[in-house]
């Protein structure tokens, strides 16, 4: 199997299953408790704190852990006190979703439009991050298309106009795979998530500026600081922190073999004179096309068959119709249905396997090209 | 080490360990893909739902997988929309806190008081249980104290004040040791952790009366029916499944062991002649018990020292000086000072090792009152 749905999820490390299977074993005491084998795992997980807040380069911040970068998507969107919210009309639904039920609360939501590249509009947003914005949500890259915003130039516009907005980014696709320092960017807060990294799921991260107090979405026992009650995830946090050095230590020579991937399966698609347009070019680690005369779900399955797991679109929205990052970036609707999402990991695809996906690709869009002709 | 922790978390067991491992590297694809290879896994989800409402008797419940039981408290107070809401004064704090945060907010909150069992005063709901409570909540068992409320009932008087209540119960110290069918409670919302039971930490879920539309508190991606958006954590899911069958199985017979165990460490302190008061004697897992003239910290570090680990009250609410709930109760602030929470697992305890805690309970009493006399 030739897995290229690394942007839906990844397979997890050998060092994180090991650290997952050994904190199981050793680490299950509550971090809560009083007793020296609590504290001992509550130090731990201090430990991994700092350790990612220093990988990331990022001093004056600090982490919380929360349950998945849902959560902590909804945890920055609720930061919001007062006055305008500005949010991209490409964000992951985690954002979109929270973005919305704000707006039902009342709250006065602006969904910033796309360019053709799929990144925010800079003039548009210029226009609209007025005095009265009380905060921007901006992902560093998207997940459908792989397309980058220029977070360091939007944080400063932002400022520029209201020095108190908090500036939220979603790095979940971001982080390790187009950038390993994090404190180039202005962002307040930053969302993060393991399972983008070859971590576990069940586990993420929202990493803030020290002078915000953030308000909790989840109240209890006053754990994380009391931004996150509930029991610490001691497995899953140790884990998230393994992968995170893993992907900060070897992001560069990663995002190299993927961007040769990417361009060799590109390379190998125009020799094959395969007709397709790539959306939002930006990540080595994603390449979203689309093929003329194809259904992308039709595509998908066809490819499965050959051993090769791509995806239309992000699994989060893989259920529902259509795609809300290619609709806003004004991608026509033929174009649309005839999607896939290519994403790549951290394991090195040989030149073979390369040959092969792109065998397949040209065999099964000429099978399903002929089909479709043949059934009219 | 000789662990009596186990109301604050457990140890996974070998059945849990071995089905993480075996998801994190089987079923790592995401469960909202729509290859095979997704599709898969969310079926796998499904199957352990269905087998966990199956386990628990309940034919006209749903169940939403959470990543704590602290969530699943606060969703379930969540959906109090109008009215009165009543609260057990000695809720886990993810109840008590939510219900501050929602009476912080306006919302009408009353705290139901405990009687001398640490129990909700049966009389006292009577009277707060009028036709404009909108939702109660009320656990099943007291972490601190262990003791049992009579859901059965109190759930009989709201329905009979307001049929259209929603009566929540926090049952995660309840069920697998007190209970293992859930349906005769009559409660619309219930409340479970997997870290209770010897399942991993980070898990959790609300089981829900079919009835019942669930409003979420975390949006996006609409995974879980749209109640709980986030990348479905699959290898906790699965082995949250593995630790509900085998508790809800071996209830019955893991119960009689605790009871046995919990039965003959407080003969042992008889016989030992050490002064002692139990609290809310109810679960057999759970023995909360105060020593005249000793501090209660004190004496869980000595025992520390003896290889035997307890605690001051619940993990969550350790770090936070006294006890809510046995303030609740009426118990007497050198007796609170005095207390602490021994709380037996699914491992049965020897003989010899039940001998071996009461001797050293004995010898760490007698050495911390004559200290205590020494520095007078």
């Amino acid at each position: 199997m030739i897995y290229l749905d690394n942007a839906s999820t990844t397979k997890t490390s050998d060092i994180v299953n090991k650290t997952i299977a050994c904190a199981l074993e050793n680490d299950y005491f509550n971090p809560s408790s009083l007793h020296t084998q609590g504290f001992d795992v509550h130090k731990k997980i201090e430990s991994a704190r700092k350790k990612m807040l220093s990988c990331f380069g990022l001093s004056f911040y600090d982490l919380v852990f929360t349950g998945s970068a849902t959560e902590s998507n909804n945890l920055a969107l609720s930061q919001a006190t007062r006055g305008k919210i500005l949010v991209g009309a490409g964000e992951h639904p985690s954002v979109l979703e929270k973005a919305k039920a704000l707006k039902a609360e009342g709250r006065d939501v602006c969904f910033l439009p796309l360019d053709n590249n799929g990144c925010v509009d800079v003039e548009e947003f210029k226009k609209q991050m007025t005095k009265d914005v009380s905060l921007v949500s901006v992902q560093l890259v998207s997940n459908e298309t792989g397309a980058v915003n220029d977070i360091a130039l939007l944080s400063k516009i932002a400022k520029l106009a209201n020095p108190k907005v908090i500036f939220h980014s979603d790095m979940v696709q971001g982080f390790g795979k187009v950038a390993c320092k994090l404190n180039s960017f202005g962002a307040d807060l930053i969302s993060l998530s393991a399972h983008k990294i070859c971590g576990p799921k069940g586990i993420g991260a929202l990493v803030f500026l020290k002078s915000i107090k953030l308000k909790p979405i989840i109240w209890g026992g006053g754990q994380e600081n009391g931004v996150r009650s509930g029991t610490e995830n001691v497995p899953q946090i140790l884990a998230f922190c393994e992968a995170a050095l893993f992907a900060s230590e070897n992001q560069k020579h990663l995002a190299e073999k993927a961007s040769k991937t990417k361009s060799a399966l590109i390379d190998l698609f125009k020799e094959k004179n395969i007709e397709f347009i790539v959306h939002g070019n930006g990540s080595p680690f994603i390449l979203s096309v689309s093929f003329a005369g194809v259904r992308g779900e039709t595509l998908m399955h066809a490819l499965e068959g050959d051993g090769i797991l791509v995806s239309t679109g992000s699994a989060c929205s893989s259920k529902k119709a259509g795609n809300k990052t290619l609709e806003a970036m004004g991608v026509q609707l033929d174009e649309i249905m005839g999607n896939v999402r290519v994403s790549f990991g951290f394991e090195e695809l040989s030149n073979e396997q390369i040959e092969y996906v792109a065998d397949c690709f040209a065999k099964r869009i000429g099978e399903l090209k002929i089909d479709k002709g043949s059934k009219r």
